[in-house]
C-alpha cells in the first residue's frame, strides 16, 4: 500500500499535471486458443504511440487470484489497500450521487419493492419502476422526520434510492433488511453489535414511517435497505499526496469512491470519452490530478460482447489526442480489474498498465498497448497501490528520502 | 501470504478439480557456462504442450536468497508463510508416519546411538543399524510408561524413531539432547522457557527409562532426541480454502506437512509417477484438490546426478497423459525449491512454475517448460504463497471481493 506517512513527509508542490485514465474492466483473455484479447485486437494508434514512448507493466489491484469489485479496485488505484480500507456499498452509492456522509452518519441503499396485502414481498424491485415514477415517491419519503437526527432521502436510478441518517456517533454494523427472496416479509434493521443499536432503532423508526408513506402506491408500496455504512475515514488526497484532484466520471459509484478520497466531483454534459476529455480541458488549470473514468469497457465485458469492447477501446483511442493536447506531464492508462468477454464477469487477471512521462520515463522496447506486450514491459507486475507513488515520482512531487 | 480471512470470506464450492504437481527440487542451474538446466535438457513433450497452452512464471517459496528446507518450502506452496508458521521437524516426522499430534502434545525425533561404558557417545547413529534391527528395539521403548501422560514410540527408518508425549498443554521449547559430536555424554532435555519445563521433565524421565531399556543392546544402547515440537495449529485446507484435499506422496515428510494442513494422506502401492497418477485417478471423485509429490528429482540433484534428474523429469512427463485424461480444470506443475546438480544441495534460485487452466488462462507466448522460458512467462516471479489463491481463482472457487 502507498505509505501515507512517507508520502506526507516527502510531498512537494509543483505545477506538473498528472492524469490517471481508467478504462473499467480493461483486461481480458482471448476468446479462443491463439486468439487476442479485446485490447490487443483493438486498433489503438494513439495508445500504441504512447506505449512506444513510455513503459508498460501490469497491475494487481486487490491480491493475486482475487477478483476485485469496482469499489475495492478503485481504492487500490488511488493507493489504498482495499483489504485494509473497507468501504460499504451504501456510502459509495450515497456519495456517488453527491450526498455528504460524515463520521457518525449512517447511510444505506434503498430498493422499492412490492408487497401483497399480507406484507409478503412479491417483487423485490417494484416492477423495476422508472426513474420518472420513482422520483416523486422519493420526494415523499424525504418528508419523513425523526426527532433528534436529520434524515435525507435521494433518488438514485429506477427503483433505487439512498437514505442518510445524520446523528452523533452512529455506527453502521447493521444487517440488510432485504431478505433476498420473495414470499416473505421485509426484515427489520438488526444491529450486529451494541454500538450500532441506536442507528438500527432509528432506521426501524424510519422504515415504519416509510410504510405509511408508501402504503397506497400501486407498485412501490414497500422498501428494503442494504449496505448500511458510514464514512470510512480514508486519508484525503490533499493530505496524503498534497494533490488537488478532480474526478471526471459518468457513473455514480466511481464518483462516490473519488469523493471519499477527497476529489472534486465534476458534473458535465455528455457521456462519451470526448465529453470527458472536454471536461478535463475545461478544468485543466484548476487541479494537479485528474482521474478520468470510462465505464463501457466493463459493461461490454460483462455482456460478453467482444466487438463492443473493441469499439469502446477504439473510441477512447480516437478521442485521446484531445487529452494529449493538454500536455499532461504524467499519464497512466489502465483498468481497475479485468473483465474478459469470455467470462462475462470481473476476473483476477492482472490489468494492463501504460505509463507515459516524456521528461522522466525509462522506456522499454514495447510499442503496442495490450496484455501480451504489458507482460514484457519494464514496469513488471506490481500492486495497484503503487501507482500513485510512481506517478508522483514522475511528476517531481516527492522529495528525496534521506540525504 | 495467502490471506486466510479473505479466503474464508470469499470461498465458494463448485465441482472444479485442482492439481498441484510438485517435483521436489525441480529448479537447477547449468553444469557449465552456456549449458542447460536438467529441466531444460529433458525431453518433455507433454509438459511443453501444457506450457504452450498455459502460462509460465517462477516462484520464490521462502524469501529471495533464502535456501528453503523441504518443510518450509511445502508450507509456502500450500499458502502458509513459512517464516510466520514455524513447524518443528519432530512434528513433520511424526505426522509423516501417521502419528496424531494434537495441541498440548509434544513430539521429538529420536536417533539411536552407541555409548561406551562411561556413557560417552562413540557413534551418533548406532552404526546406522538396519530397520530390521531397530524395529524390535522401538517396540521395547514403546512399553515405557509415565504416570499422568500417554507416551508413544514409533520406528521411522534405520536408526531413527519418533516419540510423542500426549499431555495437557505441554509446550515444546526444548533443546536437542544430541550434542552433535562424539566423545561426550548425551545431553538432558533443557527447557528454553518456563512453559516448556513440564515437557522437558517428562522427556528426561522418559530418557532415564529408555537408558534402562537399551543398556544391554550391542549397538543401540542409548538415544538422543531432537526437534521437540508440537501441533503448529495451521489453518486447515477445508476452513481456509473450502477445499477437500488429498496428498499423493511416497515420502513421510511430505505426508507430514500435508497432514498438518488437513489433507487426507493416501496410501497406495508403488512409488513411480505412474503409480501416483493411478492413485490420483482412483480417488478423483472424492476430492477438490490433489497434491502430488515426486521426490526423486531432488534426490538426483542432491547426488549431483544430472542424467538421473533428467531421467526422473522425463519419466514424469511420460506418465503425464494418465493425469491429463482425468481432465483437471486447473493444473500447476512446479517444485518446492531448486536443487541444482552442480551444487548438490537445495538452493535459493526461483523455481519454474507452469499454470494450465484451459477455461480461464491468459496464455503467454512460451512453448517449453524450463527455467529460461519461465522467466519470460506472463506470470512473472511471485511468492509461493500466492499459488493457492491463483489456483482457486482459476477454479472459480473465490467470489468477487466487494461489489
Amino acid at each position: 500500500m502507498a505509505d501515507f506517512e512517507l508520502m506526507k513527509l516527502l510531498n512537494q508542490k509543483n505545477k506538473k499535471k498528472i492524469v490517471l485514465l481508467v478504462m473499467d474492466g480493461l483486461g481480458g483473455i482471448p476468446m479462443e486458443p491463439k486468439g487476442h484479447t479485446a485490447l490487443e485486437h483493438s486498433k489503438t494508434p494513439n495508445m500504441d504511440k504512447l506505449a512506444a514512448e513510455g513503459a508498460l507493466g501490469q497491475i494487481v489491484t486487490v491480491r493475486p487470484g482475487i477478483t476485485p469489485g469496482s469499489g475495492p479496485a478503485h481504492l487500490s488505484l488511488f493507493g489504498y489497500d482495499p483489504v485494509q480500507f473497507e468501504v460499504g456499498r451504501g456510502v459509495l452509492e450515497s456519495t456517488g450521487i453527491g450526498m455528504k456522509i460524515n463520521a457518525g452518519d449512517v447511510t444505506a441503499r434503498g430498493n422499492f419493492c412490492t408487497v401483497d396485502e399480507d406484507g409478503l414481498i412479491i417483487d423485490r424491485r417494484a416492477g423495476r419502476i422508472s426513474t420518472e415514477e420513482a422520483k416523486p415517491i422519493c420526494e415523499k419519503l424525504n418528508t419523513i422526520t425523526i426527532p433528534g437526527v436529520s434524515v435525507e432521502v435521494r433518488h438514485v436510478k429506477e427503483y433505487r434510492f439512498a437514505v442518510v441518517i445524520r446523528g452523533d456517533g452512529l455506527e453502521a454494523e447493521i444487517e440488510d433488511t432485504d431478505p433476498q427472496k420473495t414470499g416473505i416479509e421485509t426484515l427489520p434493521a438488526v444491529a450486529r453489535d451494541p454500538g450500532s443499536q441506536k442507528a438500527a432503532d432509528l432506521y426501524n423508526e424510519w422504515l415504519k414511517k416509510a410504510r405509511e408513506v408508501l402504503k397506497h402506491e400501486p407498485k412501490a408500496n414497500a422498501c428494503t435497505l442494504r449496505g448500511f455504512s458510514t464514512d470510512p475515514g480514508l486519508p484525503q488526497f490533499k493530505d496524503a499526496y498534497g494533490l488537488t484532484a478532480a474526478c471526471v466520471a459518468v457513473y455514480p459509484m466511481y464518483k462516490g469512491v473519488s469523493s471519499l478520497v477527497g476529489m472534486d466531483i465534476r458534473t458535465f454534459a455528455g457521456d462519451k470519452p470526448a465529453d470527458e476529455f472536454a471536461e478535463t480541458a475545461r478544468i485543466w488549470d484548476q487541479y494537479d490530478f485528474f482521474f478520468i473514468h470510462i465505464k463501457k469497457t466493463d459493461s461490454a465485458g460483462e455482456d460478453g460482447n467482444f466487438e463492443t469492447k473493441v469499439h469502446v477501446i477504439e473510441s477512447v483511442d480516437e478521442a485521446l489526442p484531445d487529452l494529449m493536447t493538454l500536455k499532461p506531464d504524467v499519464l497512466a492508462i489502465t483498468g481497475d480489474h479485468s473483465t474478459p468477454c469470455k467470462m462475462k464477469s470481473h476476473s483476477w487477471h492482472p490489468v494492463p498498465f501504460l505509463l507515459w512521462a516524456p521528461e522522466t520515463i525509462r522506456p522499454d522496447d514495447q510499442s503496442q498497448f495490450g496484455e501480451t506486450w504489458c507482460t514484457r514491459g519494464n514496469l513488471g507486475t506490481f500492486p495497484g497501490t503503487d501507482i500513485l507513488p510512481i506517478l508522483l515520482g514522475h511528476a517531481g512531487k516527492l522529495k528525496k528520502f534521506g540525504a
